[in-house]
């Protein structure tokens, strides 16, 4: 290993090792060359203590008190951070529900019939979600259930009659009041986003602890965002259910024609997925052995656990399929695409791809799709990967031998199903009992991406190592999901070595009463970023089986390796939803006191959850386990 | 003038330095004292190429190509400070949009009988906006019309089957082709503020062409929002009028019970106004002469010149209002509100009172106001504001002896009115015949804030003083239009002097067409922020006169002394528009090179309209006279 220098600092991905030890001979500049070129960052911003909401700025606070105290508007630190932090978990929410509304407008074209790719892959579910919001489904058609669902969520959007119903129906009863109580039910999940950045404006709301509250209501808007996002592609194109595939680099194919599909949306991926195989002859006319759909980030985590399309890599080593050479053509999405890679697509010889108008890049392809001729855009990608295949023929290119075997897929209803082999009559049973009995002694949800501050999945790696062998149910999604399946933890044959005893015996149990004659594995892949609403309807699933509001459970969040907005507000709403959760990263409030208490200390007068912020991964998960020991107290056991 | 230190530094306004200096004297801290001390202030942030958007920044990229050339993620400067534009303008239209959402629930709650203390007063206004939205009018009562004008500027807030009505109904249908065809019309106000924060989330749109484009289609938005505000302020509180009052510290009083109001909306600060005189002896019945409502800010133009209530000081110099040690209350409600102001209200004796729910200050009394019982809270307000007088009662005060003469209200309906005094027929003719004549070289709108970075007032009298001399007819609204008033622009015994020959004529046409005995002021007075929609509206009637889009018409624009993000927002709607558009600050933008060559230069060839970014108000003068000058030879004039 004395060859990969520091490669080892950056990664704890063998195969991303590699290709960076590639990327650096031959000069192609990655996210580790730019983190090393920013340093030493900028103190002020790492704390939150810098501001530029007003032309008067930008404005710094001095932490250590000998500089200036406050903005020149008069600011406080502690406001500062506030309205930083709500700017963030705004940003996260219009993202998470951007997506969302793409979908129920897709849904809607569906509809309408003025979208042929699409169809409605789960009336079950369709009806299941207008039943939830109280639309009526007795003797009405698929269509026009689709049609008023998709209505029913673009008016989630803004205030109407009711609050946003994507919040309100998707949690407990308890929990409902907890949010109306504390005046944290969204009015509609835009106008939410659009008062956040009202409140923060230069001059507005200048009472932190009045921001944080604005802040948890967005957030909440978040969680609708999210869960609307899960639900319509659920009823789009499938609800998963557990299937065997691989991760990593070594899922690129030399002589196939190599398609990454990179970013969040199920719309365009799913419909390249359905239609790669009418593309095989013309990739083999090209003289390729066909196409090879490989996933990235959360656009890979949807295709993979609704078609079992391997993963390629996630997050922070996104550019490193691309250094492999091997990658024909990238298509993107949105979000978590890094700009720089446009410029790596050129050094290595891909073509990227860029698809949607709120996302494209400097130097990249555009090709706009639509929804209206998905098929035809579909086939214009397709087009373009293997005429560069044909380009990139024989040349020698580096694929690391790595991969992992993964089983993914493990959608609410797939869990449910798989526990009802164990119990017909009430499938949460096995799941409550074992832990009251502490075979599972809580369960933690891991989420969020790869931050190029951390050795690339070591934090994700190291907490989840501990807290499996302490009896912890661990669920993933996102790119904390991605990170614990390069490594292994969703290989069934690990499952025994990674987990304590306890663990291990029910996971054991429900695979065998499924036919699967071994275990599941260690950690179970609850999907991308916007299906953390996935391990929240687990969350509330539990608590109304055993009668006890969210905060009273033995379930906590990590988002160790935290980077978007996104993780933001995904980290506010399980805060919400009273779930103590972890950052392995610098969060920009801790220069603001007041705030920092608040978050990691008083909110849990309020919601039951808080933020426990900390950068090693060991006392992380000490943090962790006696959060899950003292609610477990608290219930008796 | 000698005692004065450097105030003269930090104000152009008489009134304003004697109340620094007292400041000193008595350990205030100020804005001033908080710019000092801020010093020298980040270039990074300067300049734009500082970004907070993910958890792996902050990221800083070096200007002089010495350090990062891009942020971790590779986002180029352009990128960044597009994305940093983008924010701001989704913070500005969110802001003044969020104003309008407040007014259009005033105006439901009024129609539907919840609001009593709110009625119509404007039914032909009413009629007129209906109309104009294509809602029917006719045999309709004025509630039903208000009910559905109302939702209609609900509705305008989301995506529903047209753009925003608000945007595409003001603008003339040549203005409206060229932002259709650009892709810049609104879908929903709330959701263009939610796409912009989706699109400069982390990983998103990297092309910074593409985000400036987003940016200008949420800035329309903006455009949207003021309307919306001005025509709804319009419709409950009434079109203002020329009206004659005053400005200045020197308009509290040290015998009365002086209540300042201050912040944007009229929906609480009417209420006060009406009121006032029902709680005029329980003040004289704790000594005092009387209740004395003085403005500041955007809500002291509301009520100026609907009312002719004096506006006390504006903007940067908010606090020195306070330090008169007469304000026996501060009433606020939201926006340009210095959150100093708790600390500075503490020394001064002065009752700060936060009224609204999104912004609240610490250290200040907090009464939520609520339009159904808007004459309680009113009430509360009073008493509490002349128990703070009884205490202050025979205490000795500072108030500058200053104030200036001031006609305020030019609404465009009372300019088109005082037009039809020589022209019933055509009212905009005299006025397109004297632009056609050059008596009138062009028009110059003033708008924006005051910039503690420049002494007060200095751009806009230095620029408004060259303009007026070159014929150009200027208008303002905002603390611009503070900045003017308190200097004797709007005073007409100054008309005079101020104005070149040919402007002066016109003036005093107009005036005594109307019976005025003299000129009209030199600068007319168009209202608050919101109000900068009239200016638009103007604008775009002259088109329609004319015949010729608005970006043939010599207009220009200045924020001179800009430092909210609607300023930001306003500036980029005027360029949308099709003006050239001062900003004499810097815009964060600069440390972009295709960015800032986008907005200065390529954008004339899309929208017509271009930001002129100059601090010098002598050169700026001369870019705006150029401007006009090119525009007017290209009109053949």
């Amino acid at each position: 290993m004395a060859d990969i220098g520091n490669s080892g600092a950056k990664s704890t991905d063998p195969a991303v090792r590699q290709m960076i030890v590639k990327a650096a001979k031959t000069e192609v500049q990655t996210v580790w060359d730019r983190y090393e070129v920013m340093q030493p960052q900028c103190g002020f911003g790492e704390t939150g203590l810098c501001c530029r909401h007003c032309l008067q700025g930008p404005c710094r606070i001095d932490p250590f008190g000998e500089g200036p105290k406050a903005g020149i508007c008069g600011a406080s630190a502690d406001t500062m951070v506030a309205r930083g932090l709500d700017r963030a978990i705004a940003a996260g929410t219009a993202a998470h529900s951007g997506h969302a509304k793409h979908l129920a407008h897709t849904l809607m074209k569906m509809a309408k019939g003025q979208a042929k790719s699409y169809s409605i892959k789960e009336a079950g579910k369709l009806k299941a979600v207008a039943a939830r919001l109280g639309i009526a489904v007795d003797g009405r058609s698929d269509t026009e259930l689709a049609l008023d669902v998709a209505k029913a969520a673009l008016a989630d959007f803004h205030e109407k009659d009711t609050p946003v119903l994507w919040a309100t129906t998707v949690v407990n009863p308890q929990r409902a009041k907890v949010l109306s109580d504390l005046d944290l039910v969204p009015k509609g999940i835009d106008h939410e986003v659009s008062e956040i950045m009202h409140r923060t404006l230069y001059g507005v709301d200048a009472d932190p602890v009045n921001l944080l509250l604005g802040g948890l209501r967005c957030a909440v808007a978040d969680l609708a965002g999210c869960y609307m996002g899960t639900d319509l592609a659920d009823i789009l194109f499938g609800i998963p259910q557990p299937t065997v595939t691989e991760a990593n680099l070594g899922t690129l194919k030399a002589d196939a024609v190599n398609i990454a599909l990179h970013g969040h949306n199920p719309v365009l991926s799913d419909v390249l997925v359905t239609r790669a195989e009418t593309k095989k002859q013309a990739a083999m006319a090209a003289g390729a052995t066909g196409i090879n759909l490989v996933g990235v980030c959360c656009t890979g985590n949807e295709i993979m656990m609704r078609h079992g399309i391997a993963s390629c890599t996630h997050s922070v080593s996104q550019e490193m399929a691309l250094v492999t050479g091997a990658v024909d053509a990238m298509i993107v999405d949105y979000q978590c695409i890094m700009p720089s890679m446009a410029s790596v697509a050129e050094c290595c010889g891909t073509t990227l791809v860029t698809t949607m108008d709120i996302a494209k890049i400097t130097g990249a392809k555009h090709i706009a799709f639509t929804e209206e001729a998905a098929e035809e855009k579909a086939d214009e990608i397709f087009d373009l990967a293997i005429a560069n295949f044909a380009r990139r023929k024989g040349k020698p290119v580096d694929i690391p031998d790595i991969k992992t075997p993964v089983v993914a897929g493990f959608s609410v209803e797939a869990i449910v199903a798989a526990l009802s082999k164990l119990d017909p009559e009430e499938p949460l049973k096995p799941l409550a009992d074992n832990i009251k009995a502490g075979n599972i002694r809580g369960v933690c949800l891991f989420a969020g991406c790869n931050n190029v501050k951390v050795p690339q999945d070591s934090n994700f790696t190291a907490i989840a190592r501990r807290l499996l062998k302490e009896n912890v149910l661990v669920v993933a999604t996102g790119c904390g999901a991605g990170a614990l399946m390069r490594h292994g933890f969703m290989d069934p044959a690990n499952t025994d070595e990674l987990c304590g005893d306890g663990l291990k015996a029910v996971l054991r149990a429900i695979g065998e009463a499924n036919g699967l004659g071994g275990p599941l594995p260690a950690v179970l892949h609850m999907g991308s970023c916007v299906d953390n609403s996935r391990a929240v309807a687990l969350t509330v699933a539990l608590a109304e089986y055993l009668g006890v509001d969210t905060d009273k459970l033995p379930v906590v969040a990590s988002a160790a390796e935290a980077v978007s907005e996104k993780a933001v507000s995904i980290g506010a709403y399980a805060v919400a939803a009273g779930l103590p959760t972890h950052v392995g990263v610098m969060l920009p409030v801790l220069g603001g006191p007041l705030v920092t208490e608040v978050l990691t200390e008083k909110i849990k007068g309020l919601t039951g959850g808080y933020f426990i912020v900390d950068l090693d991964p060991q006392s992380a998960s000490d943090k962790l386990l006696a959060a899950i020991d003292e609610r477990r107290a608290k219930l008796g056991l």
